[in-house]
């Protein structure tokens, strides 16, 4: 336990709360107040730490996610729907399809001609957001809505193309986890760093034009 | 206040908190117990509930991103720049350029030839994600970083071209912030919206195929 603590950078107590709910299986007891623990156990706990720390995921949701993985009834694309359900922030998750947003967000989906459940929670999370937008009058952030779902959609083909290159459901849920987590922190991060780059570069050009 | 609260939705002690902190400016007193609240408390207010709830800041972030604001000595350029750093979570603002990962986002930055200030705290936050990629061994996810990339230069032209479309540094840095905050989550809802749509397609033209 402590060396998979040390290893995983995750502290003794945590690891036994991640235990005790499910997240992490336990060790192979050698003895009563002895266990091992393998590589495998430190990857399933950075994988955790991405969840929770990453992407902010309550403990429940992340048990939820790897509950779906265990259920050996259902078919690989219900598992990996469902995993990829388990992602959506929560704040959003309650939300239904009668809450304002929710018929545009339809109508756009079906502009699209997306084949999308009527119960994504990802529905939700972008209708309340459209729906904030809309109550801040920021009709020219709401504009760029058609371009986020075309670059969305270019990025989704890419993402789906590493998902099912993997083999075996577990490798691929892992696939849907990673990209999902990762992949809004790594999006959001270089969205912000571009953001720099292309408001310098503006701004140089405004400065050359007046003095030009 | 009574009235601030229903229409903005948030609870009394709630906007109290927030006035306590700085984020909101008290109302014009109109007797020792009474204060009125106009429209630009209720815009305020839904601004603040966006970067708190949606994009799950902390108040100090929130107060420091207004207090940028409020800094009438600083350049535009400057304030704007701040706002945005604002934005990035915390998790990853106190990390360093010498941490694992930081180079290989330099590298990536070079590469693309991103103007980018070396103390821009969202390149910790994408040294994070690619760290831990790394460590979970997942390549094939971390080859996907240059499309990210191409995507997110793509979305920030548009996008710094709708902040610096408005008019006054206010709503200029109102913009930065949306589409920070809330571009991030219908970001987030259209990938995994599209990530459905396509994994649908894949397995139906899977299932035809294997069908004959």
């Amino acid at each position: 336990m402590t060396e998979l603590s040390e290893r995983a950078g995750v502290p003794i107590p945590t690891i036994r709360y991640y235990i005790r709910e499910g997240l992490l299986p336990p060790g192979n007891l050698t003895s009563p107040n002895q266990a091992t623990y393998g590589e495998a156990h430190v990857h399933r706990l950075t994988l955790i730490r991405a969840m929770v720390e990453v992407g902010e995921m309550p403990i429940a949701a992340v048990a939820r996610l790897f509950q779906h993985l265990e259920d050996k009834n259902a078919d690989e694309y219900t598992t990996l729907g469902l995993t990829q359900y388990s992602l959506v922030r929560t704040a959003a998750r309650e939300s239904t399809l009668d809450e304002p947003g929710a018929a545009e967000v339809q109508e756009l989906v079906d502009r699209l001609g997306w084949r999308v459940n009527d119960h994504h929670p990802a529905r939700a999370m972008l209708a309340s957001a459209v729906r904030t937008l809309r109550r801040l009058g920021q009709e020219d952030v709401l504009d760029l809505l058609e371009r986020y779902a075309a670059s969305a959609h270019d990025l989704a083909e890419a993402e789906v193309g590493v998902v099912l290159e993997r083999d075996g459901l577990d490798n691929r849920a892992e696939a849907v986890v990673t990209v999902g987590v990762l992949g809004d922190a790594m999006l959001a991060a270089l969205r912000r760093l571009a953001a720099e780059d292309v408001m310098t570069r503006a701004l140089e050009t405004a400065a050359r034009d007046a003095n030009g």
